[in-house]
């Protein structure tokens, strides 16, 4: 019986959670914020109990400390032995890492190099390893790559229409992102459909703030929405998704708030997607909420976020010619139980069915009708178990 | 029995076609190229004659004076008076034509205000319409407009998931192209299927140097996918279609030969593509011949071409919910047997199948085997007509 932390590091928080492994039984879990700021603040989860506390922590390296402190100090573990591994999410693995790795010193080094790829997340997953490395300096150390699960995508799909010589001086491609949860659902998927992943044609729709479909095929990524950045794909909570690439100059050219491409890409980022289309948030929740008060802003918002799903879905059928089940994951996937009924009923043509009595909120597992020719799903994700599990993967190959 | 001419101006260039109407005859046809330069080039086509000229010619109003006086020497016709109109194909119509229209000075003057959509092509569309009154003021001029036959979308489809200021004051949506060949070969497509185009869902596949897929719902373009600009959907000849928009600001940061999205754009728009792929051709005949060399540049650049196409069609299906027919058209579409191929082969999950006996060069109609769920057809466009056709129908309703 060993005990792994999950870690999910921003610029600046820090999410964790701790298991006991193999049984998977999350132990306690948490959240650091405003790390680097006055009044950061530590929650713990454990049991039924939630412990705050506010601080001034100044670094990632500070807040391991804590959060390990913590752990003895609310007697969750009694000696900092009990842990054995640590599983750090990584943003941008570029093509380097094809599965999640052992991290070493050369590891990190590429880790720190491949930032220019995830300027924001890179920096803040290396600090997070750094910590742990520098204060449980002997436990298994994992990386897990976002983009890992996407390194099985071809060139013709992964390239850009574009002369070769933007890749292989500036590595333009598509990586693909949510990998660790496309991952996961699939496997899923797999069990309760009670086949094996090498025989299945899967769409799985990561659906949260941010979006992203992928195309799996016997149990491999072979392509997704997300691109060389998460802005690429269908519309999101903040962000556009794909839009013609030349509206950037023309704004740059006539709307002097916009003065460069870099501001419109922000705007197409942060301020655009279901907050953008709707001016009143991103949060499918509120949208609903919006419909129901007949604000035509989030009848069209949602109008759109529905139109580019259903196009997305349609091109992996097409990528995959046909496919056996569509999967919906993440805050919006496992909960908008309207989404999913107008996106799955746009599709009857296909031979898909939902089953009115299992598309209610809080229902998980299958939700199409029997007769429906491609089964739909509801799995929940769970990024910090596939973490946890690769911890104990990796482990068991040293 | 009248004489119409079909008109389709570029910056520096004049298509022409003359009909007699409404037997819908090719009488001549030619096209003026360098105007404005020096060694100004004018060929005329006419029974199975052809005559070239270089001559300067200044601006589109002396070419017009070229084409007319030809007519005249080559005894094409005896007198101006027999032709009684004259229609212009016009690249951007905005949301104000929703339909081809006689064109009168406000008309004229709306078209010149759409500039701003279309700075290479709507100035040139203007002279042209310009040098035709000025020389027969008293003929039936006609505008037909590329974006007309896509003012059908609806706004959900055709408003970008941004901010709803970008639209309203910079009038940023998807406007389409390539509206007079869509909607030129639904038609055909009804009557080879012999059915009522108000009944039909059709995936109409216009590809040539340019390429564009509409979605067409009971005659009705539904979604198309070229967007703001002709830059927007699958791979074309030279252009990438749609690409993660970050990679806009990436490559002006990094790559020093790129100083602005506007280099960038323009770098997507014209060494994109095929010719960026492939770097040797953008056009479909020397990629098969790359194929057969066995170069592996060639290769690629094909499979990504397929690979973007499928993805559209398969978009264009879960639009559609369905449909009954997919038709290819223009240049590659007409022509190219091997990419019809592997495009439908990769589809053969939605009950589609080519018929190998139809599927080849210089056959048109239905190309799908009798028991293809989904029929597949080839249709010749003709724009000139389509052109010409409006002109004898507004012409009706002075």
């Amino acid at each position: 019986m060993t005990k792994t932390v999950s870690i999910n590091a921003g610029s600046s928080s820090l999410k964790w959670q701790l298991y006991e492994m193999p049984e998977e039984k999350v132990l306690a879990k948490g959240l650091i914020e405003r790390i680097g700021l006055k009044n950061s603040i530590s929650t713990v989860r454990f049991g039924d109990q939630k412990e705050e506390q506010v601080l001034d922590i100044a670094d990632h390296i500070q807040a391991v400390k804590i959060l390990l402190d913590d752990l003895i100090k609310l007697r969750i573990i009694k000696d900092f032995a009990e842990i054995t591994g640590v599983g750090h999410r990584i943003v941008a693995g570029g093509e380097d890492f094809e599965d999640s790795t052992i991290v070493d010193n050369e590891v990190l080094a590429k880790i720190e190099k491949l930032s220019a790829l995830a300027p924001l997340h890179n920096p803040a997953n290396a600090a997070g390893i750094r910590a742990f490395k520098e204060i449980l300096p002997d436990i298994t150390s994992v990386a897990v790559f976002d983009t890992a699960f996407h390194t099985t995508m071809q060139p013709a799909t992964y390239l850009y229409p574009i002369p070769p010589k933007y890749y292989e001086e500036y590595q333009i491609r598509k990586y693909g992102a949510h990998g660790t949860s496309h991952r996961y659902v699939a496997q899923e998927a797999a069990k309760i459909l009670g086949r094996s992943l090498d025989e299945l044609k899967l769409i799985t729709a990561h659906i949260g703030n941010g979006v992203s479909i992928t195309a799996n095929y016997h149990g491999k990524s072979i392509d997704t929405s997300m691109g060389f950045t998460p802005l690429a794909g269908p519309m999101m909570g903040t962000r556009s998704g794909d839009i013609d690439p030349a509206i950037i100059p023309y704004l740059v050219e006539h709307d002097p708030n916009l003065k460069d491409s870099a501001a419109v890409i922000n705007m197409l980022n942060k301020q655009s997607g279901l907050a953008g289309v709707s001016e009143s948030s991103s949060d499918m929740r509120d949208i609903e909420a919006g419909i129901k008060a007949k604000d035509p802003k989030a009848v069209l918002a949602y109008n759109m976020f529905i139109d580019r799903l259903k196009k997305f879905i349609g091109q992996y059928f097409a990528v995959l010619n046909g496919a056996d089940a569509i999967i919906f994951t993440a805050g919006i996937g496992e909960n908008a139980v309207n989404m999913r009924n107008d996106v799955i009923q746009g599709l009857s043509w296909f031979g898909i069915e939902l089953d009115p009595a299992k598309n209610v909120f809080g229902y998980t597992g299958e939700i199409s009708s029997a007769r429906s020719k491609v089964k739909v799903l509801v799995i929940p994700t769970d990024e910090e178990l596939v973490i946890a599990r690769d911890v104990e993967r990796l482990k068991k190959k040293i």
